[in-house]
């Protein structure tokens, strides 16, 4: 692999893979949630991703290429994190959306790692099309992740010792 | 699992085993590496590593815990990702730096997900000696990914075609 757009594209099908499988995955957690505005955070972002999973197609048509993800072994392994904690551990509701809260933040922090090294990546190559698509997808990651961390702190603060509130 | 206490060991355990993981890992890094500056931060963060190993055996040991690790699905695929990449592209040296720039952020932003949880863990069950201990590796991380970002501009900035500098 010679060329940064290479790389661009193969950071695409990546991601694409990643989104796809994430459409799978978020319904579960809407299911397992129990704290109301976490589980409608969840079922917003599924929307989100839908949303996503189109501007990838864009950005693939952008760039002459076809839209197809590959393997993504960073997602399967955070959503494998998920899968092996909830069939092990019986969590009870309170622990169950604390862990929830952070597998969303990891999958969220993948993808923002993944499209802010695109949107870079298309930058530097001069790819508008792919900068505006990208980027939009990039501030939906952010503010879900801003969301979950408003969650987190909302559940914490509800059981913390007196002195730390 | 009906205390957030456990959650916090069972994170601990998950995060001892990434940083063991990436004691390993980042010496390959180094090596593959060219721009001078990005192997430098390597190196540096190698060393960062070891230390944020020995902070979280304190804080195992603040919470009367046995320190060990436990496989981590989602730093082992994060691993996996860079190991196929290198093992399958035959990359240009220009090509793999900007690869790497893109696999550190993917593991420090892991790490950023799962200790800003494990903080916010501590600080609902008042352990402020772990809260110090893994703020500690929390701000060392997010240092880590600053100098990546800077790292990528530089090489972004360099060469991108002029109307977009």
């Amino acid at each position: 692999m010679a060329e940064p757009r290479e790389l661009l594209v193969h950071e695409l099908r990546d991601i694409l893979y990643a989104e796809k499988k994430l459409e799978q995955v978020l319904p579960k957690l809407v299911e397992e949630a129990t704290d109301s505005g976490l589980r409608a955070g969840f079922e917003e972002h599924l929307e989100e991703t839908r949303e996503h999973i189109e501007n990838l197609q864009q950005a693939f048509e952008a760039l002459g290429e076809t839209a197809r993800g590959q393997t993504c072994p960073g997602i399967d392994g955070i959503t494998t994190e998920h899968e092996e904690f909830v069939e092990k551990h019986n969590a009870t509701p309170e622990v169950l959306d604390l862990f929830l809260i952070g597998a969303g933040s990891r999958v969220e922090h993948y993808e923002i790692a993944a499209y802010t090294g695109m949107v870079r990546l298309a930058e530097s190559l001069g790819e508008d099309v792919c900068i505006d698509l990208l980027t939009e997808n990039l501030e939906d990651e952010r503010a879900a992740l801003a969301k979950l961390e408003a969650a987190a702190r909302r559940l914490g603060t509800a059981r913390a010792p007196a002195g730390a509130r």
